[in-house]
């Protein structure tokens, strides 16, 4: 087998910020120099994701309003247990982040992600403060 | 390593056709002829996805009613950005994907799709017009 | 290529049971005995799934709290087809599982699983009754 694995460290805002991480995730595949791949991306934590979209910006404010009202930051009734057992502020954050989920695989064909066209790997931070995150990927060849 | 490969490539009609896979993914992992290995599946294009369920006409009425209902095609207020700036109709369909997600992982044990008797591996096409969709299959054993 | 497996046996109590799978995976690529290597976590059947989350009793109230909201048990209006097609009481299982998915991948860095701090591996049976669940650890190394 071989096993290719590049990290990614990127300082987010927190609140919903999407960065698009497709460039990174290529940078990894070329160095990984392999042509037919399966590649895993992967974020530590339990208040952010990773998903793929067409990264523009009135995808990106859609995403973040409709898990504003999926997921709202303060209860429509009472509180949130994590927030109020913990003293915390987060609780909103750890279900948008469970509910997407922290990984994707993505197939290498001929030495590309086989994205389509409009299609972007995007890291979703929903915590409520700026956050350094490390993304794993790896490349399996 | 080895790493087998198919493609599969659906006709959709689109407004969230859901398509079982299964038996295409069985065929590839066939083809193949591993008795252990990984087989991830994953469709290209950011308004489609990929997940398993029971697929039975009730079951696949009922997903399509919940994603009206969390993600309608006109949102309650307003309009979505990805409409209004693109000049497009699939804002929905874009959400509902990145929610569910393109990407699964399922094991082969001997031979055969380690699934639940009841489990199904479905492609959803959430965007507003019959589409050609392609479906990579990959088998890491 | 090395494929080492592990498969995690477990007696839910159904009803959006969350349990903690982190320890049980921990064994697995231990067991592997590899320093790199990439984990998939996959559970069969059509009304349960996996994730991750801070697994401590506020985030599991939470998360079960939303799952309620977002998908409840009885509609608000009707009946959900596949109950009544086929006589069943647990399509809001089926739902809430497509919906977060059957399977989840980590790095193996250094041995060890790549996971937040706070950040465990949980399965959840949203079914209506217990049930013996089959979780495939896979470790691609």
């Amino acid at each position: 087998v071989s096993l290719h694995t590049g990290l990614l460290t990127l300082e987010t805002e927190g609140s919903a910020h999407v960065i698009d991480l497709t460039e990174g995730v290529v940078r990894v595949v070329a160095a990984a120099g392999v042509a037919h791949a399966v590649c895993s991306v992967f974020v530590g934590g339990s208040t952010a994701a990773i998903t793929t979209m067409e990264y523009e910006p009135g995808g990106v404010a859609d995403l973040r309003t409709l898990l504003s009202r999926l997921v709202p930051e303060v209860p429509e009734a009472g509180a949130y247990a994590h927030n109020t057992l913990n003293r915390d502020d987060n609780a909103h954050a750890h279900l948008r982040a469970s509910l997407i989920g922290p990984s994707l695989t993505v197939p290498v064909v001929r030495g590309e992600l086989a994205l389509g066209t409009w299609q972007q790997i995007v890291l979703i931070d929903f915590d409520d403060r700026p956050r350094r995150r490390e993304v794993h990927v790896q490349i399996v060849a």
